[in-house]
């Protein structure tokens, strides 16, 4: 199914090739709300994990350790398509823009092999000391590694 | 605390006088992640409640009964303070957008007694067939009672 | 609609003046499955609320400076009645057990008006030190405090 | 970490290799609370993922299409070590009981490849008529294929 309004003119989804990194993630069965899809609040929790998972593999989080952690302070979402558990979800992450200690991340969630995205999400995140909560310049070593998510 | 990025420039959050309706939800323990703040997915588990439960309280959404019902296309959300458990959430509701078939919600979210918002999300809703999920217009009477969320 | 199995026998739900302390929530949009009703993992989503909120009320937990905590070690429900969005749940609290570090609460769910608890719960916590986890002793003053969850 | 409270004498979690049948999914950063580990509601969410995954597969339940469901009357669960995101579970599900209308699961969840339970759970499962919610009779057939859970 489309889920489309009247008149409303949208970028038309991307494919997987235009993200940098995947993260795969397995359905819940509470994921499906009453109307029997994934309830659109659920597409940010996937965004969030996606994002923070790439973030500590890379070693650039450290939820133990690090002195500095990444807030949120901006989120959206497109719903093209309807997912459902049990579907897995495969997350495309690229980066559209990096800050002095901002980045702006593109999430693409992928319902099982398909190759258009079922939805598309922008996510804001801010790098701020742990404590304090205030911004921190992302150091060059921090940026090279996140450079890895510019899409080709 | 202000959650805010380098050289973001943002509008600043609404007062309760700017929302038409307002719904009280109190935060649960879940609610906050690791960073002992509501994480920013439960704000759309807010959002779809606040919005969801005006609609069932006018009569424009039966779960149970109507042969049409609302599905969300587009959300957005711009964090503007930190809310934890155990805060007390009030969600203010204004309609921005009123179409054919579809609709633009603006929701603020209160903590406690603030006056600010410390949050505020965006949030589309098409008027679809319950079965076939094909847009069906509003009919005047829907109209009559969503322009009650028209502000000021 | 009462929810039980074949031939199974089982104590009949409690009425709300056999708990000792109470908490309202509002249920949310997502806490309906795909079945139309609460999704039994959200009952212990109300548990953890419904305690830790009395507990956080009563001084014996603060979130940010308490060097003690209280973790969850074994939980428990039986679903008596279905409830949904949009219900208001009263969650009844008492003490079945008070130990030397630990506490066993039972909690029950009331659906908006009703008199005779939907789904019941059990939750042992364990008073631990914040960082090593390591069980503590209630001492006195938290003891008497907590003995107020002694039904009558 | 182990979770144990003062005098508690409890079974020791299973391994592996009692449970009959497993599902793989993937811890979200939502699931983390404020104490840096998997929320205790969270476990639930996982049983009912596991649990319905597997009958689906197996033909069992059929979220569209079936005139039977299966409703949950009872939960517990034990915990014994934390897990926490981003961790990989493997939840390992075994029949501990099967009667006329009605099923008793048991629930392994392992953390990443950890051969013993860090989490065990029980999970009672009705089978009912989708619409009136009745109970009914288990057919030889559901039978047959309910009996691959059945650990050796």
């Amino acid at each position: 199914m489309k889920l489309h309004g009247d008149k409303m003119e949208r970028t038309p989804p991307r494919s997987r090739q235009e993200y940098a990194a995947f993260r795969t993630i397995q359905t819940r069965w509470m994921d499906n709300d009453f109307y029997g899809h994934m309830n659109n609040a659920v597409h940010y929790s996937l965004f969030d994990t996606a994002v923070n998972g790439w973030l500590i593999e890379q070693g650039l989080l450290d939820l133990n350790g690090s002195g500095t952690v990444f807030l949120v302070v901006e989120t959206g979402c497109k719903y093209f398509a309807e997912m459902a558990f049990p579907d897995i979800i495969s997350a495309g992450i690229r980066l559209a823009h990096l800050g002095n200690s901002s980045l702006k991340y593109e999430v693409g969630l992928f319902r099982n092999e398909e190759e258009t995205a079922s939805a598309e999400g922008q996510f804001v995140h801010v790098h701020v000391d742990r404590k304090s909560h205030a911004p921190v310049p992302l150091t060059d070593g921090q940026r090279l590694r996140l450079k890895r998510l510019l899409a080709g």
